[in-house]
């Protein structure tokens, strides 16, 4: 295993540590328990946005905690769900007396953790609503989840509710907004290679040479199948093609694309992607008004990438354009 | 070989077309010859700024035109220095009457390529000013450079150079801002793994599974030494004391300082080692005033990283906090 860390059970807190340091303008790091939040926090009066779930993700969540995104984020082990008292203490620390949203990827542990501290917290007397992304189309339960699993829609809802939030959404509307996001939504994912949780020391599945895993999830998790691998452009079109027929997407629809590397794709073939998926989405009619293209929901050093797609509307992409100031995603500030 | 592409002599042109479709509002792409310039080029009395080199180092440089930064990039293929006639194109687009200055990497191919693009340029009536970023303490007269190599000094010389052109600064003033940034900033980089150049096929070097490579260059050339692999404290210690040595830096002195990832490495790692960084630089009584934590000058998927440190004075520090609107770095608007 080749990473640049100490010791394995040292990695979250260390990254934390120079996360707090390159960004102490943005946001504070809280070690016991462990959570990242606004420098500001909490905003008196604002609606409050706490995610979260195993590191290795990165930007996703940490590198979202700011002003226009989250207020807070719950970083577990990597690959590992955070526990209850993290968002239990992340969710009191942010929360201006407005309540607290919580956006909460799909997957078993971290519905169950994000549920135990919602109790705890409701039970203090703040206000908690939580929204389910489950985005991906590639499975229905697979290992970790029951349905469908959640991934990259999750951080066009942390743009999108942060910018809301912002702009003074109460919690209810803030979370009619999410369940639209979600629900308008869809996703898919493919690896080249795998990646290694630091922990284990050896790599989550093995592909061939000439191989590469369609639908694979952001932990590894198994895809819709083990094909050969196929040039860029036929890729593209067959993940387009899952999507749109997914929602379905229908011609004259603006759309908020997201082009999205694992972690160990070169940018270019990042951009040669986006550039193929446009053209396919121009033939069936479908305007990017928005787009994202770089590496913003990884799986550590995986080579591989998703694609995002999300329905939009004048209030999204209004809300899409305000400005937003994270480590991870920033604009007009 | 696994790469997200068509086929490998398609690359550099797919990669504009994305780069391209994604970023409309900021740059136009050129096929014939191939350059990317800012898509208001030419900025009439502002003194423009003309890069480029192999791509492969993406967002470097084409991501890196835009308002506030590059006025136009110049992409070879992989690896590959751009031509004469790209770089004397895109100096002519760009040209806004009151000169160009190019900032070229010191590898023997760019300069001559950038010289003989120049002597066009000035026989055709546009002055131009030359600056050679050789920011590289690992090794003196390596593969492809007589001198220093030039790596990560070249993103903060764009950035801070194309802050001043967009204040007013005249070419004289730009050639001698840019040689102070170039003298007062120094780099060194390491690989745990090599990477691929498409039209290869195959690695561009061999590691072994416990070995790493201290002062590779961006092109996978040979560095200071083969060696063990280190916890990642000792190694930061070892790169930020090579760094400090050489300038030399000293108690006191403020620096911008980049951690940058070579293209496979995860943002944690990188956070990790800035962590460390900005400790050690405490320690010797230096205070990093601003910094860069991603991948910023990359060599396709190489796992590993790079340090960059620049003294900084009030003259920097207030350029590197101009507005900057480009795909790879943007702030302020």
């Amino acid at each position: 295993m080749k990473k640049l860390i100490n010791h394995p059970q040292n990695l979250r807190r260390e990254f934390l540590a120079g996360l707090a340091l390159a960004h102490a303008d943005t946001l504070r790091v809280c070690l016991e328990p462990v959570y990242v939040v606004r420098a500001d926090a909490p905003v008196p009066g604002k609606t409050a946005i706490v995610s979260g779930g195993g590191s290795g993700h990165e930007p996703l969540h940490a590198g979202f905690v700011g002003k226009g995104m989250l207020d807070a984020a719950c970083p577990g082990e990597v690959f590992t769900s955070p526990t209850p008292d993290q968002i239990e203490a992340a969710t009191r620390a942010v929360n201006g007396g407005a309540g607290v949203l919580h956006i909460v990827k799909n997957y078993t542990g971290d519905i169950m953790n994000f549920e135990m501290a919602a109790e705890l917290c409701q039970a203090g007397g703040i206000e908690v609503r939580a929204v389910v992304i489950n985005d991906d189309v590639a499975v229905e339960d697979s290992l970790y989840t029951a349905g469908r699993r959640g991934v990259g829609t999750t951080v066009l809802a942390e743009k999108l509710c942060g910018a809301a939030a912002q702009r003074g959404y109460d919690l209810a509307r803030l979370e009619t907004l999410c369940r639209k996001v979600n629900r308008d939504g869809r996703s898919i994912g493919m690896a080249l290679t795998p990646c290694t949780v630091p922990a284990a020391g050896k790599p989550t599945f093995e592909l061939r040479e000439d191989e590469m895993e369609m639908g694979i999830g952001i932990h590894g998790e198994p895809g819709r199948e083990r094909m050969p691998l196929l040039p860029a452009a036929e890729l593209t079109a067959r993940m387009a093609g899952t999507l749109l027929a997914d929602l379905p997407f229908r011609s004259g629809d603006e759309v908020i694309a997201m082009v999205n590397g694992m972690g160990g794709t070169p940018l270019m073939e990042l951009y040669l992607v986006y550039g193929e998926l446009e053209q396919i989405l121009q033939r069936h009619g479908i305007r990017v008004a928005r787009r994202l293209v770089g590496n913003y929901i990884t799986s550590l050093e995986m080579a591989g990438c998703s694609i995002t797609l999300l329905k939009a509307d004048d209030e999204l992409l209004s809300l899409w354009d305000d400005p937003v100031f994270t480590p991870g995603l920033r604009w007009g500030i």
